[in-house]
């Protein structure tokens, strides 16, 4: 009986196109989430989210935790009404934040204490006071604890893999709401054999969805795609598979071909903040000085409010004179370039013609040249 | 022949409500003009505008003069297809940006050389320059240039005065758009005979509306209304009657009372981006503590989609988290308030019965409580 159902409606190769049923509305996979880190998708608003067609957003444990804090979250009623999002929300466990942004943290069998990068309180996360946060926050999909360490010390992933299999088993054993679904995650560094038996362990408990963790963390493309084809060559195929941290349309692509299903990344808002616009043709600057008098859209073939409103011109200035409109304009080109790219991927899973899209879009994207100017 | 007519469809005492014709479009009057200092009215997409009601916005000429330049502007074809605002657009003269933002001016009877608040490089700005930067950048309503002195120095305004009208009828003569409407402005301090003398003077003129400058500079509200009475007593009253840089709400209601027909002001915008918002109970700062777990909205009258969609709660976590979107719901919020207030105040002339409006408006405005909590 899970708060989760996952419906695999097309395959080809790999890759599997289908449906993830939540408390609040199906979501079709493949699906990228847009990040909402402190309970906003920066510079976004709801409205403009829902026109852009996203239907999963992430919100981060850790931020919340620490402020406003998932009791008063509770209170208000959850993250939902909280953040007026009436479609799912996936929280992660907090885990990868201990190991990226706290200070001074210890890390035992039992949890990892920190300081808060906040205030430098000193706070401690177990599996059980992760789910206590994730139930309090009350989203659709939430996350056990799990240690993500660099990826190409051996003994220490070995040893920190005991901890997060650990952790996996007393998560689901801590969870009390039946209205939430718990993925489990895999971890194993650039290493295939720590790989499969994370799969396989994780794979054995009772997880209505897997995560791949501890990817895109500064390993190579290639270890990374060796990692995710020896994961789901585990993986059982009626269960989703969530690629934690990756959103580049390219690896997109790859990794929908190799059978992900989920995918949640910071880079489209975070580069639109920086001035960076994804096209399918790489990226591009507005910065730029050539862009200064260039009537053309940032990218031809987008439909989005920016590319059928605004010329790189006028996205320029924004851009140069620090207006707050240039993250806004930028954030909704590049979050409407990677729903429409996940929806274009489903369709062509659907029409079983997802390699030629794949070579396609690929060839383009690797040209990565500075588009005509 | 102008490019703007004016019909006034309503009086109520002094009050009139009427419509403005523009080459872009109709303006019910009284208006309220939103600021986009910089080709944008910041943090708010265009579409947010419209849906907001806003039918008239200002640009500054002086800030889009030195970035990114106005013959660039005109390149691209012009203003309202650059910032895709395709409504009436009015824009300064830039004086006034001279007088407060610029380094080290120095005023002569043709013109003020200065500064650049951005890089430090020299200036210079003449009643024909400016005319011809506002021809470049093709608002349907533009500004004569002006100096707006510090208001109590009687020998320095008498001065000013004599500059002033001068560049008035120099303005006119350099003027060559026929689809533009040229304002001139009426000046004078606090000193009701240089004030009736400058609006005679400018009333002389062939200008098809007329600007009072120089208030809200750190005058009493007091003499602010004086001037405002007295100017009116000289205005010819089928001449619009534009009051610059006034924008709280107690002040609108007033200043409509005394036959004021269009306002501009950063305030609604600015003060979204310090938190705080502007209810009919006087201002609310979202910052606040006890607004932690306020469930309520900003102002349960208003039909705003911030009010309609967001708790205290929620914005005073995106204040405190320093998030984007809290400038963007404020935003949303401020604007809404000051053109649901001109509505309401078109409303009321429209029916005879502004005096007791504004009585209500003012009382309940002024009690100024910290709104329950």
């Amino acid at each position: 009986m899970s708060a989760l159902k996952f419906e695999v409606t097309s395959q080809d190769g790999s890759a599997r196109a289908g449906l993830l049923h939540t408390p609040h509305g199906a979501v079709q996979t493949p699906v990228f989430a847009p990040v909402g880190t402190q309970a906003t998708v920066k510079a976004l608003t709801p409205q403009q989210l829902e026109e852009l067609g996203a239907t999963l957003i992430l919100a981060n444990s850790y931020h919340l935790h620490l402020r406003p804090g998932d009791k008063l979250i509770a209170d208000l009623g959850g993250l939902h009404q909280f953040m007026s999002w009436n479609h799912p929300i996936l929280t992660d466990s907090g885990g990868f934040q201990v190991f990226s942004l706290a200070k001074r943290r210890h890390v035992d069998a039992d949890g990892v204490t920190f300081q808060s990068h906040l205030d430098g309180s000193e706070r401690r996360f177990t599996p059980e006071s992760v789910i206590e946060i994730q139930e309090n926050l009350g989203a659709d999909i939430i996350m056990s604890l799990d240690e993500c360490p660099q990826p190409y010390d051996r003994e220490y992933n070995q040893a920190a893999l005991q901890r997060t299999h650990a952790w996996a088993e007393r998560s689901l054993a801590a969870k009390s709401r039946s209205d939430q679904a718990l993925f489990g995650i895999v971890q194993g560094g650039v290493f295939p054999d720590l790989r499969e038996q994370s799969a396989a362990f994780i794979a054995s408990l009772d997880f209505p969805g897997i995560a791949i963790g501890g990817l895109s963390v500064g390993e190579t493309p290639e270890e990374m795609h060796t990692m995710i084809e020896t994961v789901n060559a585990v993986l059982p195929e009626d269960r989703p598979r969530y690629l934690m941290g990756v959103g580049a349309p390219n690896d997109l692509v790859e990794c929908v071909l190799r059978g992900v299903d989920m995918f949640d990344c910071v880079l489209p808002t975070r580069m639109a903040r920086n001035h960076t616009a994804l096209t399918h043709l790489g990226r591009l600057n507005l910065r730029n000085s050539p862009f200064a008098d260039d009537r053309r859209p940032i990218d031809d073939t987008c439909t989005c409010y920016t590319c059928r409103t605004f010329s790189r011109a006028y996205l320029r200035h924004l851009c140069v004179a620090k207006e707050m409109l240039a993250a806004t304009l930028l954030s909704i080109h590049n979050v409407h370039s990677l729903t429409t790219l996940v929806g274009d991927l489903r369709q062509a899973i659907s029409e079983a013609r997802l390699q030629d899209f794949a070579d396609e879009f690929l060839a383009d994207y690797r040209k990565h040249r500075p588009p005509e100017i």
